[in-house]
Order: C-alpha cells, then sequence, then structure tokens
C-alpha cells in the first residue's frame, strides 16, 4: 500500500543544473534541420550515477554501450544526448558510432574515458551523420554552464512540444540538497521504462546501492506508470547522477532517515517529469489520472490502473468528455485481476458515476463538469482491500493519428 | 507449425441458414430506433451446441446465462440475440431480463424451456427494454424462414457498416455437408474471444467433444487472432450449432478422417468472417495481415504478431503508408519472445524491407506500392526455426477516434 507522505520538498526553478555542481548545454549540431539537437550534461566531479533502461529486447547501441560502461564503474562525469536519430538498428556500425560519441565528448570535456554516457532518441534505422555529431561535442562543451538546463532540455526533444524541467529542494540533516531533471517524450510512452529519456542530478551525496534503489522505486511509481500508447521503444532510458557536492553525510540507505526524506523528493519529481510527459503525449488535449483503490495489492491495483490507462476505448471516451463508465469496467475486467464487477465503484472527480450493484445514478451535469476539464480525475474503487495505485495517461484525439501517419517523412 | 492443408471446402453463397434444417429472421422491435436489433436462430431439430465466452470478468447477463444452460444441456434449439444494448452490468434485474428473453422465445417457437440460448451487444450500463424485446420475439419467431440468414445477421450489427455471412460446403464419406455463420463487432475486436457475435450452424452430425474440441481449435486461429483496439469487451461469444440433417456418420474425432476435413472448412469459415470484422473494424481503411515465421513456437509467432496488431504505432504507420519498420521490429521487441533482433527479416507484400544484419537497402517505391493496397501484408521471418502464425488487423484512422469519442450519444 502506498503511504502517505508529508511533503519535505519545496518545488524551486530550474531543471537539470539546479544542483550545485552540474552544468550543461544544448546546441544546433546539424541532426535535425534546425532545432537543437545536442544536448551535454557535466559533472565538475565524478558523480555515483545510476540508470534504467528499456525493457524492450531491441535495443539501440547507446543502450548497449551505457549497460557496458555502467557494469565497470558507476561514477560518471557526464552524458551525451541528441535527439534526431535513436542509432537504433544500426548494428556494428551504430555501436562504433556510440563508442565514438562518447570518446570524442570524452576527449571535448577532458574526463576519462568511460566516464561519459551516451543517448539517442529519434528516427530508428538510420546512421549517425557523426560528422554533425562531432562538431555538436566540441560546440557544446564549450557551451556549459549553469544555467544551461533549459538548453539541454530542449536540445533532446524529438516530437515534444514544450520543454520538460522541473527542480526540487530539501533539508537533510541541516543541509540544503537540491534534485533537478529534464525529461522528453510524448509518443511511445508506457510502462516498463522503455519509454522516454529523462536525466536527473542532485548535489545530494548517496552511496550506490541506496542510489540505484531509489532510482528504481521512485521510476516504478513514476514513469512506469504513465502510458500514451503502451508502445515502448528502443533507446529509452533514465539516469540519475549523484555528485556530493551539498556536504550531506552520504545517504546509505532508500528506506531511512534522509533516506526516505530524498526518496520522497526523487519520485516527486520523477512523478512532476512524468506528468508533463503525458501532457504532451502526442495529440493530447487531457491529462488523466487513473486512481485504483481498495485493491487486493499495489500490483493488482496497478494492472488495472495500466489496462484502464491503456485502453484506445476510454481515450477517446474521455477525449470526447463522455461519461463511459462501461468501457472503464471493462478494462478493469480483462486486466487479469480477480474483482466483483458488482463491488466496483467509480468517480470522474469526486462525482460518483457507478456506485456499488450497478448503482449508476449520476448526475450527467455533474459528470460533464468534471470531464470537462483539463486534467480529468478518475477513481475505481475495487471495495476488496487497500492497497492502491495511480497511473497517468493522455486521451487519444485524431491528432495522434496525423502525427503518427507520416512520422517518417 | 502450422500445416498446409488442402483445401476440400467450396465457398457458397449464403451465410447462417445455408445448412439444411436452419432458419432465421432479423426484425425492428424499438431497441434501437429505425434499425433491425432482434434475431432468431432456430434449428428444426435439437442441435448439438458448442460456445466459447468472453475471457473479460465482467460478464453480461446473457453469457452468465448461456454458461449456466449450457452446463445442463448441449441440445439446443435457438439462439435469440438483440443489438442495440448489451444488458452488461445490470445486476440481478439484467439476470431476470435475460431469463426472461430466453423463456419468451422458447414460448414463442414452442421448444423447451433450457434450449434457447440468448445474447445481447450494444451499450452498457442500461436495462433492456422488455416490451419491446417480447414484441420482437413474437415477431421474428413469425418471420423465421430458410432464407432469414441475411436479415439475421443485418440485426445483430451495432457500429458495423455491412452485413458479415459466409458459407462452405464440403464432402464427408459421400455425404453433402454445409457449414454456415454470420458475425458482428467491428470496436472492441481483440484476442481471447471477448470481442464480437459469431453464430455458425451446419448440418453436419458431430459428437458434443468433438463439436467443442473443434470449435476451440478454429476460433483460436480466427477470432482469437483478430484485432481492432486490444480491448475486449463484456458480451461477446461465438457458439456452433451441429443439427445432423446432412445425413453423414456422426463426427467423433477432430484430427482424424472427416473430423479434420470440416475441422479446415471450419476454420476457413471463421478466418473468412473475421477478416470481415476487422475490414470492418471502426474507421478501418485497411486489413493488414501479420504473419510472423521462423519462430521457435506457434504460440512465440503469436506473440510476437499479436505485439505487432496491437501496437498503435504501426496501425498509424500503415494508414498513412509508411514503410516503418522499425514500429515493426520494436513491437516484436517487446512482446516477451525471446529473439536476435539482428536476424529477423520483414516484407511487405514481397518486397523486404529489412533483411538480416539491419540491412534496409530497400526500394521507396516497391514500398509505397505494396502499402497503397487495401489488404497490407506484412511478413516478419524471425530465422530461429519453423513455427509460424497469422494474426490481422487494422490501421487506426482518425475516424476511430470520431466514432469512439462520442459512442453513448
Amino acid at each position: 500500500m502506498r503511504k502517505e507522505r508529508k511533503e519535505l520538498s519545496e518545488e524551486i526553478a530550474g531543471g537539470v543544473t539546479a544542483p550545485k555542481g552540474f552544468t550543461a548545454a544544448g546546441v544546433h549540431c546539424g541532426v535535425k534541420k534546425s532545432r537543437k539537437d545536442l544536448a551535454i550534461l557535466y559533472s565538475e566531479r565524478p558523480a555515483r550515477c545510476a540508470a534504467l533502461f528499456t525493457a524492450n529486447r531491441v535495443a539501440a547501441a547507446p543502450v548497449i554501450l551505457d549497460r557496458e560502461l555502467l557494469t565497470r564503474s558507476d561514477l560518471m562525469r557526464a552524458v551525451v544526448v541528441n535527439s534526431g536519430n535513436a542509432n537504433a538498428c544500426t548494428g556494428e556500425r551504430g555501436m562504433r558510432d556510440a563508442r565514438e560519441m562518447a570518446s570524442a565528448a570524452a576527449a571535448a570535456l577532458g574526463v576519462p574515458a568511460g566516464q561519459v554516457l551516451v543517448s539517442s532518441t529519434g528516427v530508428i534505422g538510420k546512421y549517425l551523420p557523426m560528422e554533425s555529431i562531432r562538431g555538436g561535442i566540441l560546440e557544446g562543451a564549450k557551451a556549459l554552464a549553469p544555467g544551461g538546463g533549459a538548453d539541454a532540455a530542449e536540445a533532446i526533444m524529438t516530437t515534444d512540444t514544450f520543454v520538460k524541467q522541473a527542480a526540487f529542494r530539501i533539508e537533510i540533516d541541516g543541509t540544503i540538497v537540491t534534485l533537478g531533471g529534464m525529461a522528453k517524450g510524448s509518443g511511445m510512452i508506457a510502462p516498463n521504462m522503455a519509454t522516454m529519456l529523462a536525466f536527473v542530478a542532485t548535489d545530494a551525496a548517496i552511496d550506490g546501492p541506496a542510489l540505484r534503489a531509489m532510482l528504481k522505486s521512485a521510476a516504478d511509481r513514476s514513469f512506469n506508470r504513465i502510458t500514451v500508447d503502451g508502445d515502448t521503444s528502443t533507446n529509452d532510458m533514465v539516469a540519475l547522477f549523484a555528485n556530493g557536492r551539498a556536504g550531506n553525510a552520504e545517504i546509505r540507505s532508500a528506506d531511512e532517515g534522509s533516506g526516505a526524506v530524498f526518496l520522497a523528493a526523487l519520485e516527486r519529481l520523477l512523478v512532476r517529469l512524468s506528468k508533463m510527459i503525458v501532457t504532451d503525449g502526442e495529440g493530447a488535449t487531457k491529462l488523466i489520472e487513473i486512481r485504483v483503490t481498495g485493491a487486493a495489492s499495489e500490483e493488482a491495483a496497478a494492472l488495472a490502473a495500466r489496462a484502464v490507462a491503456n485502453s484506445n476505448l476510454v481515450k477517446t471516451a474521455i477525449h470526447g468528455e463522455d461519461a463511459n463508465w462501461g468501457r472503464i469496467l471493462a478494462a478493469v475486467g480483462y486486466s487479469g485481476i480477480s474483482f466483483a464487477p458488482e463491488e466496483v465503484e467509480i468517480f470522474f472527480d469526486r462525482v460518483p458515476i457507478l456506485r456499488r450493484n450497478y448503482n449508476i445514478d449520476f448526475s450527467e451535469e455533474e459528470a460533464a463538469r468534471a470531464l470537462a476539464k483539463k486534467e480529468v480525475a478518475i477513481t475505481i474503487r475495487l471495495n476488496q482491500g487497500s492497497a492502491s495505485a495511480v497511473f497517468w495517461t493522455c486521451d487519444l484525439s485524431k491528432e495522434y493519428v496525423a502525427i503518427n501517419a507520416n512520422y517518417r517523412s
């Protein structure tokens, strides 16, 4: 069951360079026609790094390379990211290009080879234009700045329509600690960490096992709880860098004391970025929050919420502001969980639409008001236990089809 | 592995009343405003019946009732079907209404109670207008005719845009046997028999176990291999009635001799109906056939084909006639099967798009010609074994969104 936690974190302006000791840049190098397409995030000192990668069996070259680098050492100095080309399904040449991208960045930044991660997003099956990438890395390395977070966030965008960044501040044992992050992703967002790019930095000191555990835990309740179209991509990753510049006593546990405080803030940051991604879902006009409560377990609640979030029929109904609770109940029905349909209650905002024993004596007017909002909250009470889970998705519009019918061209 | 079979069946005109000893009717009774909304299929003598029902945990009242009736006896005389109202999520009153619908039909037809199945399709969560249903049953029983199959097929339609029926004839040990069927379904079509209505009649004599085994086997390779939007509904069912009027020696095995011949014809009939359903997918402009070959097992092939068939990104790309093989490969990648991406080959019709080692040196012109067709055939060779499976789906268009954004209204 999800515990209620007092929020100890404060949201502040900025993004991935809000924490001390990080600089970033975003430049245009020519992978895309005219928009920014290369980002560098740099830590002034070696940062402990944890990362999660796509669950797709078809993993792009940068994903393969990063996994390899992180098995050797979890101390990293930078990540270099290009948008416009995914360097996926590019075979041996793609692997060589990814390695060269990493080594060119290490040389430009004057850091040891093996301490720079790489990441790519965009079209699948085309070779990286390495001339452009090399130029972009040199330019980006020169442009690194403490205020460069927004440029970097812009440079990792593909079909995104707005820059996604956020930052939070917490106090740990009297020390101010900052977390900031940037993300991209609008289509192909789905559970299983196979879905988008996010780079998060913090000046907290955290040991490797705690860092990895906290990233996994927070991602499971944020990036793994959003879906735009159920598809998962070949490239996507979330990386968390902790450089210790805040000067706190090193966090060594994800569960207690300062670790619990940090984890709560990290989850809040990742949820914030996740909701931005869903809000920017291709063709989306509404953010839909699906909360399943009263489940036998958090796993069951998440399964049910995911089935509803992935239902094209639910997503189109919400798009049309139609209080079609039947499609919601049917989606829970095929989610694979065990439950008693006649016990289920469904609310839009706080408006009860379906009550126990299929009582559907609701006010269409109140339902219409709840559905007219830009953020639609659906609560599904299973009334069989006390566990819950939240999923976020967006509506499915004609615009989604228009965007995706001709992505390559 | 799917075996190649010599086709011993011949397609003939007609539908569910093509076999001897079946009559049907389709009338308008007032569930819908003006279109036909009540169908009866009647067998002049008790017919052996096998049926498959939705896998959705939220099962509509008629599904609950039919399951109960079939556990008591598999000899049936008729099925009565209404469209426009699903009688789903209607609680105890819904169960009473389903029972009354069955008993009213039994009375009107002069057959024992318990020998009439019921079925409903349409909007969820509204009570059946029983006055209209009662009137429709009386009218339908009077209108029963050997040529009534087309009217019945029309009366079970909801958002369907055309009548779906087909019939085949085979020779079994010198006896002519006929199979005919009708189906409905355009949205909410997905695997696991949770998806549509189909009623199939044959004048063959078949014993219960063989009939059930053959229906399961044929449905697994037809209705369970189609998908429109991945959603599964609360109501859907497939029922097969065999009344023995052809006079053949009773078929007692699904695997050998006359059983194998009958099964091949049944699979052909169900595939024909399945493809009609997909062709009529809401907003569909293209039928997409996805054939996965060279898999380690038929299960793996079906899993991969299903993931591709359910991918919104693939379906929109095909809608836009975009040779986006990357999305196809990515969908196989998250299907859960084990395979080597660099071994995969993808063809549109016979045009190789992706060859081993990510060789994508294909002709955009040839690809465009293959994609411009109304029926797009995608073949995915995994090159790891000898099993295969076929799935059928349709493209995802703006029209799908328009239809589903306001279904209730």
